[in-house]
């Protein structure tokens, strides 16, 4: 989208902002509009590349934005629009006049103009829609769910039928829309839309002129359909290592396709949104997002991790008269309960992030459980004879060292059950698999830990008192 | 690479597995072999999909697989590679006979070709390079960075001087490479290599006969060079929303360009890693490694993080005395040591994945740090007064409650100021800013938590006992 009809001479002086650094040139923007030099401004921005352009009007508070969109064509605007993240669009698209949006709009790809007709309010978006030349190709796009593929795809297609001879194709081709979404092949379908093959643009510009389109034809490989989770498609486009990914309406029309450029966006997306859950944040919450909107997210998270931890401290408290006798006991709880915590969450992590990549069933049965019993096993008994040795050194007394060390690895193999079980069960109940996983499995070794540690050292606080 | 000349026929037969299924067919492939029934096993393997095909051919051990692929044709073989993942390639390629091996990869990518050499044994991948017609495009490839944008390049590109006209042009590519790894996209360079802008192919097809190159060409937008690390090579992608990034060398000759198709793959392994590193686990585990390579593995951060549990106890230990007085103190260590915690983490992930997708930087000193103070503030003044006065009533003892309720609200500060500057340290001092993130700063909630909590219940003794 980046590369569509430039002026040549704007696109070689532009300055692209160093990657991890903040652009000067863009700050530099915000501060003229900020001391009212407008045309300034307006210089400035043009001479930037659009990444940099969409990061200025990110960076404006709503009245300077609607100030300086008045000096943008809208040319400018339609090449900056798609380097918005979907949160700064909710932003900006409502500050543009509508007449601006709509002619930016219609040199834009159908499915940016989807996204920003969802940013604006519904009257507005009516009215732009109702003025939009290319209102044809956006409308279908807006009935389908946000995270499906029919969501993510493009419209704009390059379709021939299989009877044309190359020589044609390439006379209807030309006569097409300028800029396709898949700009290396060449969609075949029959009469009723329906999809029959692809060709390669290359094979089809090389083939000899009067080649029928059907004899250059490739069979269909991979499609997904319209309603498909965005996510499932990611993993199949990854497992047949595709470059584009037809989607088909139920009837088996092609009714767009989602590239690995959207779908690259998508993959971030999905890891953003694993890494939050786990640790039980709200997808969406970014480091700048206000922090009313952090705590009413976050809060809920936390209460809840506040009740469990409310838990493991009723466990404790079932051992107080234990840990009155003996309060160097006490001093175990931390490493109890950040050794099976740690040990529980390595587990889960890597369950979430095969689940993620379609990675988890293959293997599941036969090899991952087995395997993370064994280790389980195996460190809790390293780490038990480790730490049951220091237990009884440190405090002088052996059967302390017993207790510690006998829980220390009942611990670690209630760390990988849980660990591994805790994001199945998640799925299981259609839940997503990393949704606040972290704070279960915590939970869980918390409080079966101190109930192992605290509950050895009752049955043997006449030896270790 | 999947579309490469298939055969036809074949291709519309071929199964294609259920994403997120264990595809019975590939086990049936497995099992035949299993039963000596190897002509049947390679006539089955044979109407799979490429990528089901690597599957059956990673999941057989090496005397099995070695009698399978002497039935499989050096085509078959070529179209199947590119779906192994590293660790497979690392299994299988060594089981390939090197003619066989050979006449795969000179109608592979040369990018693949590079790969498998690295798979091979020396010896092994010096045979194969004397052999392959294509040695000169894989062999500066060897020289690169696993990890570099060099090491992901593909040098397979439609090229051609500016002086050309269209008609000349096209003549030039219909008589050059049939698999150029951009199929879009035609880069103009000049006698030396330097690339100076591009066409695409569309754009080329579609202009005047006579129309010069040099005419129709696109400046160069974004670039990086050989030794670029990935990770930077893809926040460059992203940011400026290509389609492909070329790749030059010291001199800005045009030797390679990475596509979105290789960048997702990247993005996939980052997000990974950061992942894995946040819990201490190393970049490469996969729940189906050996268990003797996962303790070996682990091993070492779970002992860290003993270390570091073992520090916080020596806090609790500290405090014995008070604790002696007061067991019941014991009961709330698990709730500041979870929220503490919990919270940090949540910062951490956010900052990690922020630094992950280059967004971090742009927003830091203006907004993050300010912010995140606040949260913590605002969480701990609601936690402080909630955990206090459950405290107060539970216990029976108001001072009780002023001592975890104060402790929680400076514990909920300390993890927002330790989520925060912990992966921001680790990356300052030229670490992966996510390396056992979660062991950091779940030691430091503890240790200072613990430390609140226990000194002032040490100063309100008096009036607690």
């Amino acid at each position: 989208m980046v590369q569509r009809r430039p002026s040549q001479h704007a696109r070689t002086t532009r300055r692209i902002a160093e990657i991890d650094e903040p652009s000067a040139a863009v700050w530099d923007v915000v501060a003229r509009v900020d001391s009212d030099e407008l045309a300034t401004a307006a210089a400035l921005l043009h001479n930037l590349h659009p990444a940099d352009q969409a990061d200025a009007l990110a960076a404006l508070d709503h009245r300077d934005r609607r100030r300086l969109l008045d000096r943008i064509d809208s040319h400018t605007l339609a090449e900056l629009l798609p380097f918005l993240t979907p949160e700064e669009l909710e932003h900006v698209a409502p500050d543009v006049a509508l007449p601006q949006l709509t002619a930016a709009l219609d040199e834009s790809p159908a499915q940016l103009g989807a996204d920003v007709l969802h940013a604006l309010p519904r009257s507005d978006a009516e009215i732009v829609l109702g003025r939009l030349p290319k209102a044809g190709l956006v409308e279908p796009l807006l009935e389908h769910d946000d995270e499906s593929a029919g969501g993510i795809m493009a419209p704009e297609l390059m379709v021939l039928n299989p009877h044309l001879s190359t020589e044609q194709a390439l006379n209807v081709l030309r006569a097409a829309m300028p800029a396709p979404a898949v700009r290396d092949t060449v969609y075949i379908v029959d009469t009723e839309g329906v999809l029959l093959g692809s060709i390669a643009l290359h094979a089809l510009v090389f083939a000899a002129p009067l080649t029928a389109l059907r004899d250059l034809m490739e069979p269909v490989g991979p499609t997904v359909t319209t309603d498909m989770d965005q996510e499932d498609a990611l993993k199949i486009f990854q497992r047949y290592a595709l470059h584009a990914l037809p989607v088909l309406d139920r009837d088996g029309r092609l009714v767009g396709v989602t590239t690995s450029d959207d779908l690259l966006d998508i993959a971030q997306q999905e890891a953003t949104e694993d890494m939050y859950r786990l640790v039980g944040l709200v997808d969406d919450e970014a480091l700048t997002a206000p922090v009313t909107t952090a705590l009413r997210r976050r809060l809920p998270w936390l209460l809840l991790n506040l009740a469990t931890a409310f838990a493991a401290a009723a466990v404790v408290a079932a051992f107080e008269s234990t840990l009155a006798r003996i309060a160097a006991l006490a001093i175990f709880l931390p490493i109890i309960a950040g050794q099976g915590g740690n040990a529980g969450m390595q587990v889960t992590t890597l369950a979430v992030r095969a689940m993620a990549l379609g990675e988890f069933d293959r293997h599941f049965t036969r090899i991952v459980l087995p395997r993370e019993v064994m280790i389980g096993i195996a460190s809790g008994i390293a780490f038990g004879l480790l730490v049951g040795v220091v237990g009884w050194l440190w405090q002088d007394n052996p059967w302390l060292g017993v207790a510690v060390g006998a829980a220390m690895l009942g611990t670690m193999i209630v760390a990988g059950l849980f660990g591994l079980s805790i994001p199945i069960v998640l799925r299981a109940l259609g839940a997503d698999p990393a949704l606040a996983a972290s704070i279960f499995v915590t939970t869980a070794t918390d409080m079966l830990g101190f109930l192992f540690f605290l509950g050895l050292a009752a049955l043997l606080i006449d030896r270790i008192a």
